[in-house]
C-alpha cells in the first residue's frame, strides 16, 4: 500500500468550485489504492482578511489570540474539502492540527513542531478515510492553538508525511514545479525534474517562492521525498530528493532572484570582538531579518561591514542606524534602496574551476555592475541594481544553458 | 468575590466597533471586583454564511464536518473579543468549547452537554484573566468538535455558569429583557422584572425568541439565576429565578405568539393503540417538529386528530400526508396554512376560576375565531387566523392589564 501526503495551497482551494476539483484529484489518487492524508491552507485571502479584522480591533493583538483567530482559516477549509470528498463518494474526515497530534513549541505565530502523535490520523486511514488536516497550525502541550509562521502548511505537510511514514509528500501549487528561473523573467525557463534538498534550500532562500525552506529542511533531515506539482494538470513536476552524485554534481540548477532588497553599509567599523553582535542584536530585536552579511579584511584596525535587508524594512532600519553606528564607533553609514539579489545555484559549483569567472563575465557582457558578492559551496549571489535584474537572470540562464534538459 | 458568566449574542458582537463596546462593558464588570467568564456567539450572520458556503459544496454535508465548519464562527469571535479586552487594558484569554472542557454527546449539530471539566477556566480566572469561551460548541471524548444546535450559546453560558459556580448568568441581547408581549405588536408591553423558570420555559416554547428553552431548563435544574439584559444600556432587564409563591401565583405574566404555524387534521382516524406513533413516527424521521397535538374523544371507534407544525415544513409534510393517512386508515386529511398561535402564560392560571372564560371572551369581543385550544397548568394556547394575531395579542394584553406593573 502506497501512502502519500498531499498539500494544497490557498489558491488551489480558494473557492467551492476549486475545492470540488481538488476532491476529484484526491479521488483519483485513492482509486489507485493509495492512503491519502491531505493538508490544506486557508482559502484564498482568508488569512489576510482575518489579520485585517484583528487590526480593526487593535494595532497590537496578543500573539496567542492571533493564533486562535488565524487557525480558523484552515479549520474552515478542512471540513469543506472533506464535504467535497464525501459528495464525490470518497469517505473523508477533517482534523485540526491539534486533533492530528501536531505538538508545537509555545512561540505563538512562529511555533516549531516539537512532535507529531499521529495515532488519530493512522486510525482514520485504517478506517478507509482520506484524512484532511488543517495546515499551518498545531497545539502546545496545554492544547493552546499555535500557528507555524511562514511556510506553515508546507511544514505541516512534510512533517506529517514523516510522522505517518508516507512514501512521499506532494506539494500541489499553482505553478507546474520548480523552475530554472522565474518564467515571467525568462520565457525559456523550464521545470527542473529533480533537485537535491541542499539546492532546493538555497533556491527557496534565494527568492524562489514555490516552497518554504523550513519544509525542505525537514524533508532533508528525514529523507522524505517531496514532489512539487501543479494542482491543475497531471505533469510530474519537480522531485526534491537526495540525488545520486554522478547525475547532478556537474550542473548549475537554477537562477533565483529577489527584488525586495536594500543594502546597508557601516563605514570603518573598529575591528574588535562583539561588534557584529552589537550591530545585529538590535536588528533582530526589531524583527528585521538580515540576509547577506559581508565583512572584508580590515586595515588600520577598522573594516567596512555591509549587509542586506528587505527593502520593506528599510524605513524601520533607518530609524535605528544612527544609534547602531554610534554604538560600534563606525565612521558613518549609508543605506541604499533599489537593489536586487541574483543567485546562481547548483551542487556543480563545488570545485568547478572557472565557474565564478563565467558568472561575472556573463554579467559584465551585459554591462551589469556587481555591488556585492557572497558565495557558498552551492550558490553565488550578486547584488546588482534592481532595474537590471531581468537582464541578469536571462544572461545567467543562457550562460549555463539552463533552457536545455 | 462575585463570579458571573456573561453571554453576548451575534448581534452584540457583529462588528469590531461592537466588540470594543462589549469589551468596555466587561471591563466595568471587572472593576467592580467580579470574576467574569464570557460566552460569545458567531459575529452577525457568520453562521448562515458558513452554512451557505457548505451548500455550495454539497446539498448534504456530513454533520460531523458541518460542526467542524460552523464552530469556526465562534472561534473567530472569541479571540477578537480577547484582543479588544487586552487593548482596553483587561487581561483576557480565549478558549474553544473543547478547551473550556465542554464535553458533549456524539449527536453532531444537536449535541447535548454531558459534562463540563472547568479546570482550565478556573485556572485562568485565578490568574486574573477574563475567560472568553466560544459558545455553541463542545467536543466529544474523542475531541471531535460538536455544536449544540439552536440556542447553543445560551446553553453553553448557563451550563458554564453552573460548572464554575457562578452567582448568576447574564444573557446580553439586543432587547432590554423579556417582555409581557412582543413590543412590535403591543406598544404598551413592558419588561418583566422577574419570572419563574417554568413560565420562562413556556414563554420560550410559545414563540418568545429572547432565550432558548434548553438553557432555561438547565438553569432550573441547577437553580442558576439568569439575567436577560440589553447589551446597549445598564437597565436590570429580567431575572429568571425561582420565585416566591406569594408574589407571583396570582398573575398572568405574558402573551406570546408564533406566526410560522400550519394546522393539519386527519379525519376519522380509527381509535386504536399505536395510531399516534404511526402518524408521528414518519414526521419525526423527516425532521418535522410537531408542536401542539389535539385528539378529541372519539365516537363510533374513530376520532379526528389535529396537530400543528411550522408552516415552513408544510410542503414536506404535504408530500407525506396521503401515505400517512392511508397507513392509519384515516378517512381523509386537510392541511391549513396561514394560522398563528397565541399563548397566555402564567403560574396564576393554576386554579384560578374564570381565567379561561376571560381569555375566550377577550378574543370573542374582537370577533376572533379560535380554531384549536390547548392548555397546561401554566399556559393556554389558541390557534387563530394569522391576520388576527396582532388584535389577539393586544386584546389579551389589555384584558390581563399587563401594561401595569
Amino acid at each position: 500500500m502506497t501512502r502519500v501526503v498531499q498539500k494544497y495551497g490557498g489558491s488551489s482551494v480558494a473557492t467551492p468550485i476549486k475545492l470540488r476539483r481538488v476532491a476529484r484529484r484526491i479521488r483519483e489518487s485513492m482509486q489507485s489504492g493509495t492512503d491519502v492524508v491531505v493538508v490544506v491552507s486557508a482559502m484564498g485571502d482568508t488569512t489576510d482578511e482575518l489579520i485585517a479584522l484583528a487590526h480593526r480591533i487593535t494595532s497590537d493583538p496578543p500573539s496567542r489570540e492571533m493564533d486562535m483567530l488565524l487557525s480558523s482559516g484552515e479549520t474552515i477549509t478542512a471540513p469543506l474539502l472533506a464535504m467535497a470528498l464525501h459528495a464525490a463518494g470518497t469517505p473523508a474526515i477533517s482534523l485540526t492540527g491539534a486533533q492530528a497530534g501536531i505538538r508545537t513549541s509555545h512561540a505563538h505565530r512562529t511555533a516549531r513542531i516539537v512532535d507529531i502523535v499521529p495515532q488519530r490520523v493512522l486510525d482514520e486511514l485504517a478506517l478507509g478515510n482520506v484524512v484532511v488536516v488543517a495546515g499551518f497550525q498545531g497545539a502546545t502541550e496545554e492544547m493552546d492553538v499555535t500557528t507555524l509562521g511562514r511556510g506553515g502548511s508546507d511544514t505541516s505537510a512534510v512533517a506529517l508525511a514523516v510522522a505517518v511514514g508516507a512514501d512521499r509528500c506532494e506539494i500541489f501549487t499553482d505553478v507546474p514545479g520548480v523552475h530554472t528561473a522565474d518564467p515571467r523573467l525568462v520565457p525559456s525557463a523550464r521545470v527542473i525534474p529533480a533537485i537535491d534538498y541542499d539546492e532546493m534550500l538555497e533556491l527557496a532562500s534565494a527568492g524562489a517562492r514555490v516552497m518554504h525552506p523550513r519544509a525542505v529542511e525537514i524533508g532533508e533531515a528525514y529523507s522524505m521525498e517531496i514532489h512539487v506539482r501543479s494542482t491543475f494538470d497531471n505533469e510530474p513536476g519537480t522531485i526534491i530528493a537526495r540525488q545520486r552524485e554522478m547525475e547532478i554534481r556537474q550542473k548549475v540548477r537554477a537562477i533565483a532572484h529577489e527584488t525586495d532588497v536594500a543594502k546597508v553599509t557601516l563605514l570603518r567599523v573598529p575591528d574588535r570582538p562583539g561588534v557584529a553582535a552589537s550591530i545585529f542584536g538590535p536588528f533582530g530585536d526589531a524583527g528585521i531579518d538580515v540576509d547577506i552579511v559581508l565583512q572584508n579584511v580590515g586595515h588600520d584596525g577598522a573594516t567596512d561591514l555591509s549587509f542586506t535587508i528587505a527593502e520593506s524594512n528599510l524605513p524601520k532600519a533607518r530609524r535605528m542606524l544612527a544609534s547602531v553606528a554610534k554604538s560600534v564607533q563606525a565612521q558613518g553609514y549609508h543605506a541604499t534602496a533599489g537593489v536586487a539579489k541574483v543567485t546562481v545555484i547548483g551542487s556543480g559549483l563545488r570545485g568547478t574551476p572557472g565557474i565564478y569567472a563565467k558568472i561575472f563575465q556573463a554579467l559584465a557582457a551585459k554591462d551589469i555592475n556587481i555591488q556585492m558578492i557572497a558565495t557558498s559551496e552551492i550558490h553565488v549571489t550578486c547584488i546588482i541594481d534592481r532595474p537590471r535584474v531581468r537582464d541578469a537572470v536571462r544572461a545567467l540562464h543562457t550562460a549555463f544553458e539552463l533552457e536545455r534538459i
